[in-house]
């Protein structure tokens, strides 16, 4: 396997037990190691109180696209923390691109910036990983 | 209306629209102004692909609970950002519990500390949220 | 050594050596194992191009009395990061008062929330720091 | 004046009054408007404890290219707030660059990312600032 099949390989693994991302509606794409795209629909069951996508649902799919992003490398890695920020609101019935990519990466820790954006490239939100590694492998355990 | 009787009456407001944190199974506690507990059971529907509780879910509870804690005053505020940090992966079943107050709030500008529990008290996340207001009111906007 | 006894011993040790520290004037105060105070005035060659303190500065001395407040187990430990805000500007010739409080202390990462606040208690920044640490005695090793 | 040249403006008039930068031998460049590097000799009076450079001086060296990059436009710009990651650490002697970009300007707030290298290229430190401009013209004021 090469590192982009290794990296498919990993997400398709994950996202087949992954019953939360599943239920969000969310899709991933690969397009590289160290990169992954996360999309979602907002859905009428995804706005808040002020009628707009609820900010942790907007995380969650940030989120999920750095996860995809960083476990990569066939070595279980999880989310340490994150910071995000809220630029601009996203409206019912809005599809979202959540874009994931690898700004560093050390022996345990590693940096991944998210960017979301809506249908029309509009950036919605900016979201910093920090991921930390485990050392176990994540294709040899079934 | 004193002051927590009109957090109540905001809290009461934004939760009737709110049909993201409905769909989660979120519960609204208002203990004072400036105060709010969020609580959700993980269901089988919010586990990622390491059978522990989606991160971007535990993050929304904590989202919510920030939320409704910053709009006790009848003052339209949304979340400009925030930084979470896990401790601990909640597990299928748990009850997690998020308590948010306030650390500081400003003409436009607030900042909220959350802790996420488990049913046995055992820290799962820290949460801080940085709010921005919009000078509106909430509860005469119907 | 009782438990402030270590935490005291531990600050001495590493502020003999803290040239940077020391340089800015920085004071330090251990009231209890896991907290630290750090205090600094607002020098002339501390304001910035807005003649208010540089914020960076600021940051110091917020890291310092989180530096001080996890090295209180004598066990070597750096920060890993953190996240500042800053609320209201600090003044030629303010005296700033960092407070350092452990939020959660795990097996290698811990949690720390510092407030910075001027001589007229108007706090100035709010700071969350994350600490790792590296199973190493700081006081056996001189 | 073109943008660059306005940007180049900008950073003159800040820096000649910074005295704050200028005490830490801080150097300014201004490759873009929106862009600055701003680089640090590592003196003896910078490292702390544990004979690394302080971290609230790294912060303090990527704070000031943030200053200098979102004070672009002659439109009077503060760090509003900011997240630090501690990669690796900086050592005495070491020569510090930090290369500050925007990735998001809004109509008050902005977002800027900023990677602190050594002399040898290897990450020191990522850092994500938020700034909150002012409407207030830069150069037009003494």
């Amino acid at each position: 396997m090469n590192a982009l099949e290794r990296a498919r390989a990993c997400a398709a693994r994950m996202f087949e037990k992954d019953a939360a991302s599943q239920a969000m509606g969310i899709k991933i794409e690969i397009p590289a190691a160290g990169r992954a795209t996360a999309s979602m629909r907002v859905r009428d069951d995804m706005v808040n109180g002020f009628d707009i996508c609820h900010g942790g649902l907007v995380f969650a799919l940030a989120d999920t696209a750095f996860a995809f992003a960083c476990n990569a490398y066939d070595n279980l890695t999880v989310a340490g923390g994150g910071d995000i920020e809220f630029l601009r609101p996203a409206r019912r019935g809005d599809r979202l691109f959540a874009e994931a990519r690898e700004v560093h990466r050390g022996r345990r820790r590693g940096n991944y910036a998210v960017s979301v954006y809506n249908q029309d490239r509009q950036l919605i939100a900016l979201f910093n990983g920090r991921s930390v590694s485990r050392d176990e492998s994540m294709l040899d355990n079934g």
